[in-house]
């Protein structure tokens, strides 16, 4: 006799969104964790959300999630990145390794020790985001509509994509260019999985160029779970599904 | 509040089909477009449908949907093309920029700058398609029922796999062994989508032969849209899928 | 008008299993099989099964396999080989190819001439590998639970891994790095499938680390099959989804 086909585990979720994004991405995702009777938290960070500083650094963002932690009281935690987030909860990883259960990277950025989020992108991206920088008078970054629509939100209808470009921020540049120290990141043994919507067309797909395998090897031992979506229309308006794949990254 | 899932565009598709086809190729998408209230065409083209001149060069079938599309007035048009067909929709777009709305590749070669298609396959494959021309009486190749079988109709079940074989003509090699001037292909800003059916077993999906990412890639800023299927099989048995994934790819 | 989407041929399958299993692996599939109308055989392998050799060689493995088609008198058959399973029905295939109709790799390996198992491992794996086997009293290699269940039973819940990980027996070692013969293999005419479950995450699923297309390109023509499924809980709790998969591999 088989065992019953699943039994459910009420997590605690903390859910850290990526760049071009604030909080409410992960609105929908919530709703349905906590359907699922999951404890949800997504919090701001800084330079984002409400915070307007546009010269937030990397550590900055980090401090705001470990004290928002902290604050909170939390622990036992399934620690999920989104795209730019996965460089984040790399290093909330280190300074709460206790505090957290699990790891779960969602279409995120797994960095080398010793690199930056732009040094992960190809070429001809390094050079128009650079240009983007250069033309901005804030050392931001806004995405161009087509890159977005194209890249970014491939799957949505043009209202969809509409809505949510209307909804999405210039970004913070500095943070983006940090070569971030993860030599503490890369001996921790914190369990991790990898949730890879394989629509996703912010990387060229290859093997060099690619949240999996490229980004996901990096985690050496780790969970896989894919599903059909892309960066930014299918957690935003499949959220019950993204939701049941981020379950199956999280449980035991 | 999120704005409804999707409005629906009407748009026209000229749709090019590939070698060893044609225009019934496009009988069931077609029909299943129209019943999205879409306009669409699927001319035939010089050496393939009722044309028998065997030494038909890629020039005159290009120059067959450019008469087409300007004898039938046709402007503000999704191009499509399959298979071969994406290297007469790369010329076509030279020809005619203005009237094409956005380029949609499914499972579609991408010739880089001066290259043949011929010179796309893995050496196994260029030598064993040399052999099968150098065996012709009039210069076309003809697809062994095995390599056709497993190779471009792979998901379908006999009856099918049959039935489209029967209708598989040989196809002229001239067109195959040119090198293609796509200079002016590579400055164009013309809107540009791959659909790629994730079971194609042409190429061996590596990084270096591959539909995409290996084709994909050389769009440049393309959108990325998948679904399940094979070469010839998938077209022509599930016309209402296809036919959704090419809007998913056409719509802006 | 198109001929019926399908008609069902009753084929003979001779089904083998792969390391860390036993013929129970294939209970769900077999059942499914039979009752698509099909004939079904799993035959057990020395040092596997009721076998307690712990020092069977590849080659006592394939002779069980042989023996058994033999007095079964069966012929006409659909070989399919799982995971370490393709070594052996490559073997298989060598002695016995006059009684195969076709061979199925279900997330297999198929090995190069005169390599072994052990060395198609990324060198992490592949040391990893080394101190499992080096500490055991009896060359066996025991699969570490965070190792299954991460990589082998990704997709599984925790009642479902945890059951199937009690029935993981430790694998013989020696099997796994013999390096092989296989220049008989790769003259056989024998048409060959392969079923790829795309979630497997035994491989990093890179061009050259993987079972397709690293394995399967090994097979020249073949017919690529896909599905969503992992390793080991797919083939064992969605029996009937398999099931159709290898049907797909194994018709005409």
């Amino acid at each position: 006799m088989h065992p019953p086909y699943r039994s459910v585990q009420s997590l605690t979720f903390v859910l850290i969104h990526g760049a071009w994004a604030d909080t409410s991405f992960w609105d929908g995702v919530s709703a349905e964790l906590r359907q699922m009777r999951h404890t949800v938290h997504a919090p701001p960070y800084a330079g984002h959300d409400s915070d307007p500083n546009r010269q937030a650094t990397h550590d900055m963002i980090v401090k705001s999630v470990v004290r928002y932690i902290l604050e909170q009281r939390l622990s036992d935690i399934v620690l999920v990145g989104h795209s730019f987030g996965g460089t984040i909860i790399q290093k909330v990883a280190e300074q709460l390794p206790e505090r957290i259960r699990r790891l779960v990277f969602l279409n995120a950025f797994v960095l080398p020790d010793g690199q930056s989020v732009a040094e992960q992108l190809p070429p001809a991206a390094q050079a128009a985001f650079a240009k983007l920088r250069a033309a901005s008078p804030d050392d931001t970054i806004a995405l161009p509509y087509p890159l977005f629509r194209e890249s970014f939100a491939n799957l949505g209808s043009k209202d969809q994509v509409d809505w949510l470009y209307s909804l999405t921020p210039p970004e913070p540049a500095g943070p983006l260019y940090e070569k971030l120290d993860l030599k503490k990141f890369y001996s921790l043994p914190t369990p991790r999985s990898y949730v890879y919507l394989t629509e996703d067309n912010v990387f060229p797909q290859t093997d060099e160029y690619s949240f999996h395998p490229a980004m996901s090897a990096r985690l050496g031992l780790y969970r896989l779970i894919k599903g059909s979506g892309d960066h930014m229309v299918t957690p935003r308006y499949e959220p019950g599904y993204v939701a049941r794949l981020l379950y199956m990254g999280a449980r035991d």
